[in-house]
């Protein structure tokens, strides 16, 4: 997936988490208002570019006077989709599921996990952050009877696709996919993106060989 | 950090990860040669694409014969620097710290995870892998005593500064950076793969409110 639309292009929408996070720390901080300059120096691109993406998200700045924090972080937050939680499954509590569980706090970034699944009778039953590991057999169940607007694969690719069959299945088209499984080349009206852990592990390694 | 040197940009060197994966399928599978178009049907983007990043890479095909698989896999291996495992610390073992060390098998990444550090003093001690967590506090004499080429950070980003510090006075100059914290902004000779997760959440998080 390269664009949204024919206006606003993957790298400007990659920018956005950048954006929120910058101008949360300026919030807490106090901060109320913040110039294009300055934004440009903690994002590490030019004011041209900051003027440039913010206009394409409808431009809340004034000539001169800068951008008005608390409320450029909430149009941001708007745009992030952050008042809408989006529930949200988590299929596979391995250590990366268990992790993706743990670490974040979904809440603050747009999600909310109401369910938690794997195969492993042994893990089934097992409570963490409040939800009941529930066993993969129950997931139409679950899905039938919970309004679920996302999910999250951490499981391994050879087993994505008959869970990303069943999810689509059941209305899923929202997907954070940790495995390598191609759930777009199936499935093209789905949204998803796709973590590859590994590929920023070998990337690593290339530039550490070649620099 | 957006370019190695002159020649070769990083949508390139990000997608030589993907080549290492997909011939690795295919030779598992016993496939022999390879042609740019099967390629680029596989990786989804155009043949043309795939024959010049190739040659930004040496160009291993032969016209009209496609590429011999082991050949060229063998030649993606070393130029992501496979057949050379870095010596690798993970400081920070918590849930995240947890899964990398789990759910990786860097020797086939390049890597070789050699030392855990934590300063919670309960996690000291515990294996995993058949490593042991270290405290914080042996974390200069082990690099003295160690030869190690590389850190991956399982920590938040307020802590991120002061232990990167003590990393780089140690020699370290290539991590794998989970946190927030910007480490080639203090240390531009560092090379530096950041996998900012809760990123790719925000924006699968606006893909879905917007399209």
């Amino acid at each position: 997936m390269n664009k949204t639309d024919n206006q606003i292009s993957m790298p400007v929408i990659r920018r956005l988490p950048r954006y929120y996070r910058c101008l949360s720390i300026l919030s807490e901080n106090g901060v109320e208002t913040v110039s294009s300059k300055e934004l440009s120096q903690i994002l590490n691109i030019t004011a041209s570019q900051v003027r440039q993406d913010l206009n394409h998200f409808g431009g809340f700045g004034l000539q001169g006077c800068g951008y008005d924090v608390p409320h450029l972080l909430d149009k941001v937050r708007e745009l992030l989709g952050i008042y809408r939680a989006k529930r949200t499954v988590i299929y596979g509590i391995g250590n990366l599921g268990r992790a993706v569980v743990c670490h974040f706090d979904f809440i603050k970034l747009g999600f909310e996990i109401c369910g938690l699944f794997d195969t492993n009778e042994k893990l089934v039953g097992e409570n963490i952050k409040d939800l009941t590991i529930l066993h993969d057999s129950t997931l139409e169940d679950f899905l039938l009877q919970n309004s679920v607007d996302a999910a999250i694969l951490c499981i391994p690719t050879d087993s994505a696709e008959q869970v990303v069959d069943r999810l689509y299945a059941a209305g899923i088209r929202c997907f954070l996919n940790f495995s390598h499984y191609d759930i777009t080349g199936k499935y093209p009206d789905c949204i998803v993106e796709d973590v590859h852990l590994s590929e920023s592990i070998l990337t690593l390694g290339f530039l550490a060989e070649n620099l």
